[in-house]
């Protein structure tokens, strides 16, 4: 095995280039087990390994510097730079981080997990190596669906007049995570098509030289282009063209559904495993249906995405049903927000589709173009909550963020009912700019239909159950965090306390909270997010006034990186019986 | 006077050409004499009043809908659409907002002051029309200058694969507030050196069709352009060359300058009146004083900055005095923040300089590229805080934004050897992602150098004055106020209160909080800036299992418009007197 003979980019240098092809059909085995097994980032890797190779071989890593945009696509480059055991064996399967990571080696610059942003901070690397009088080459490897990302853009837009060696290694798999989405990728396939030769050149435009690289997996032409632009002295862009999923046919045959597949995705022989076909219901279906369904009665109503349908279970069948009341934007965050308030504003129904994770994109057009100016937007953010995921990817930020932007509503659905009553108000209501923040438990169902017109509810709590000395406000999420205190509660301390579910995160109900004087010595508040920001603080800041002693909880303000849901929690004092350990001490009579 | 008979966009179309040629000046002469009294956008909208003119002859607003870009350049729009006494009348100049305002007219339909919006949100109005089978124009008015911004770029790769009526028309004065930065302005040039025919063509290659019009202050050319234009069939850009200033000779011999002016810039006879020279010290002189010495002993220092380069007070002179010590990124502040970023991990020492409204677009970087990587970037936030500014250019909301935003320290200082201190810190330390909030306050000095090694006293706040039963936190520009409040209390009550300077947004001193509950009864934070998610609710929320009263004042989440600030200070109950009216409420001894 070639790889046997491979721990770091040097050992790279001294291969023949047959020998490297085989390394990239090793290093291609050994990722489709790994993901076949713990998950991960499938297509995209794949599809880069020849580069990689050629990369480690024609520049001195990390004399050169490699920026990886959103690092989809590192793993081969983990296996060229010491980390190949986190691959090859099982047991070290979680060793590594998915994405490039500076405490993880030399080699890696920037811990990189949302898109567009290699060419900014390659640019930065080029400048500061600039100021110092140092030399070596700078390189940003970014694959065309983040080019479309604003910041990819607005960096780009500045690398071309940085005056000195920077190479933007545009990665050309004509996919996105779904298919690409915008005019840009047009020229792309212009420039496809005359072998790099289309006058109309995107990347001329902005100023930059040019080299094409059809043949983006072949190893050999790689390198004899990267010879030709190293060290060069103006900043260039190197567009090639490599097939995602390369080498598995079944990711080559079904680009979107591997760009991160699920453990058994594939069988012995790297068949797709076919599923039973009978899913249940969940938040994804029961959205799905509503928007069938409302489409149907109003055609104004209109799906946006930001290039992630898969978040959302909208497949391609799904995608098409809804035909042009679907519209993904590609990686455009910011665009699909301002774009969806002049939806809004011309009098259509959009519904936009969004992670938590990626929301953080758009906070000022979440303020100017949406909030300002009240377009009655549906914004429905997904997978909010703290969870066990890599630091890049983490969605408890999105209370803290949008929570304290003036105007927003934002919901904080605890069931289904809740869920699809808030949707249907917010979707039909006019006057405010919405967000619903879907919940990330498992779907549970009051079978009672919720029949609150919440345009005449704004900011008010729903007191669920009525008790004393404590009184528990569980928000969304951990509504039923609250549910298992209050009976932690009666059982340990036989008190009946009172329940709360706020549904608003970007208020509070100072008549109810002012009703809780009276007869309680402790209110608790329980978010599943950021608590600096956040919601509890709000009610802690309203009460500070008061007799009543104020508990909050939510996630400490930290990146957390793969650290497992449950550890967390008892970092956070989230459990149940820590809870109570924490409230016993202040309540006023001793139980 | 042409504008005695145009009251409305119909009564354009009544003109002869040279009938709007003389309106242009007509418009333009009351612009000068406005903005000359009462401040204001003066450039932009002396340039742009030909093809407003044109526009409205041309197309039916509000069937047809015109989306100005940031609406620097909506005046003579304002002229045209009924307001044309809030520029006539000098009794009437604060009658409208300097931007389009809905609420004033049914032509405007976005509250716009941040740039490159427009193309996104233009683009969901033509969604609109679409959905609901409707007719008519949209077009989007957008200037050179707010292209390299991302929301710009995301929105024009989107709009053109609409599929449908879209105009974007380029307002090419080349010239952004400050001259034009990146590689997309090379292209421009290109375009008009070749009167629009060059293949090599930005807008082109993202597949809009193109029509170039030079002659942008020719309403005959004007008018003749947009007919074959409208109620086009699919997207295009409209490409037209306008004169920044055009008419006012001190404004096209001065561009920068003559962006936006202050009252009495220019005499009579329009000329410039020139200034005595002799301005003292202030925020803005000690900044380039210390960066001007820094580098001289450091060269790896550099300056960033995202086109507001006056903000800073980075004049012409100053610039070419710093040399490649300055980059000015253009209109693109999330790059900024990632570029700046790059250049701290590549080693050398970046100081990034943005308004508080604008930092609003770069929140995912700050978290992504700046603090999840701990990159040693020094951000200064200037015009932060509570203010009498228009709905679109509010600074209430930085420290919630960035108050939550784990690994980032954002320091608040309270007087210039502070200030200079914490910059210097920042600057030297390699450690932390840091920003400094620029005190708007009058540059206000001790005498005494500020010794202090923050990085030993991270989140430590410093007692100023130890004293007994109310303790007084004013963070910031707010420090002032604290002691002003400590006066008060003092005289009214002749209590000596505790005086805290937290100097750190983003943390809590524990120790001291906890420290105050055994002699204190009541614990007031004072910030300038959005209560919600700001500072005070942090230090409410860990006191809450105390007994200790806290009283959290700030903003109101809210967004104001050109409310006076003294109007705005009694509502938020920030006057000493109104603190103490509340204090005295929750003093257990009565006094």
């Amino acid at each position: 095995m070639i790889l046997d003979k491979v721990n770091n980019p040097q050992d790279v240098k001294t291969l023949s280039i047959d020998e490297m092809s085989q390394l990239a059909d090793e290093m291609r085995n050994f990722i489709v087990k790994k993901v076949n097994t713990v998950s991960g980032h499938c297509g995209p890797n794949l599809g880069i390994a020849e580069a990689t190779i050629a990369l480690h071989y024609v520049f001195n890593s990390p004399i050169d510097k490699i920026v990886f945009d959103v690092s989809h696509q590192c793993y081969p480059h983990k296996f060229l730079t010491g980390r190949k055991e986190g691959f090859i064996n099982p047991a070290n399967y979680h060793m590594y981080t998915g994405y490039t990571a500076p405490e993880e080696s030399e080699h890696d610059f920037f811990k990189v997990g949302h898109t567009s942003t290699s060419v900014s901070l390659a640019t930065g690397l080029a400048k500061a190596r600039d100021l110092k009088g140092e030399k070596g080459n700078v390189i940003a490897l970014i694959g065309d669906g983040s080019l479309s990302g604003g910041e990819a853009l607005e960096g780009l837009d500045n690398a071309a007049v940085l005056g000195s060696n920077i190479i933007i290694i545009v990665n050309d798999n004509d996919m996105s995570i779904a298919p690409n989405e915008g005019g840009l990728y047009k020229n792309l396939k212009e420039l496809r098509d005359s072998n790099g030769q289309a006058e109309c050149n995107f990347f001329k435009s902005l100023g930059f030289d040019y080299l094409y690289i059809g043949e983006g997996n072949n190893v050999e032409k790689l390198i004899e282009g990267f010879k030709k632009v190293k060290d060069i002295d103006h900043p260039i862009v190197v567009h090639i063209v490599t097939e995602k999923g390369h080498g598995l046919k079944a990711a080559t045959e079904n680009k979107e559904m591997f760009h991160w597949i699920m453990p058994n995705t594939l069988d012995e022989n790297n068949e797709i495993v076919v599923s039973s076909g009978t899913t249940g219901e969940d938040w994804n279906s029961i959205t799905k249906d509503y928007i069938s369904n409302k489409i149907n009665e109003d055609k104004s109503v209109v799906v946006v995405n930001a290039a992630t349908p898969g978040v959302f279970g909208f497949d391609k069948n799904y995608r098409a049903q809804l035909g042009k009341h679907y519209v993904d934007v590609g990686i455009a965050e910011e665009h699909a927000v301002a774009f969806s308030s002049g939806i809004a504003k011309g009098g259509a129904k959009p519904i936009l589709n969004i992670m938590s994770s990626f929301i953080q994109r758009t906070y000022d057009q979440l303020s100017q173009d949406l909030s300002l100016n009240n377009s009655p937007v549906t914004l429905l953010i997904w997978w909010g909550g703290i969870s066990g995921a890599d630091a890049t990817h983490l969605c408890t930020f999105d209370m803290a963020m949008m929570g304290n932007i003036p105007n927003l509503i934002y919901l904080a659905p605890t069931n289904k009912e809740e869920y699809l009553a808030m949707l249907d108000w917010s979707v039909n209501q006019t006057k405010y700019s919405t967000a619903i923040r879907v919940p990330t438990c498992g779907l549970n169902s009051t079978g009672v239909k919720d029949t609150t017109n919440y345009s005449n509810e704004i900011n008010k709590f729903k007191m669920v159950k009525s008790g004393e000395k404590i009184a528990i406000i569980g928000l969304g999420n951990f509504y039923w965090l609250a549910e298992n205190v209050a009976r932690e509660i009666k059982a340990k301390l036989n008190i009946d306390a009172t329940l709360i579910n706020p549904r608003f995160i970007t208020g509070i109900d100072k008549e109810m909270l002012d009703s809780l004087k009276k007869n309680h010595d402790v209110v608790i508040t329980l978010e599943d997010g950021e608590l600096n920001g956040g919601f509890g603080e709000k009610v802690a800041s309203y009460l500070g006034n008061s007799d009543i002693k104020v508990l909050n909880y939510g996630a400490n303000k930290e990146f957390t990186d793969r650290v497992p849901l449950d550890e967390l929690y008892k970092r956070y004092r989230l459990t149940p019986s820590q809870i109570v350990e924490d409230t016993v001490k202040y309540l006023k009579v001793g139980v």
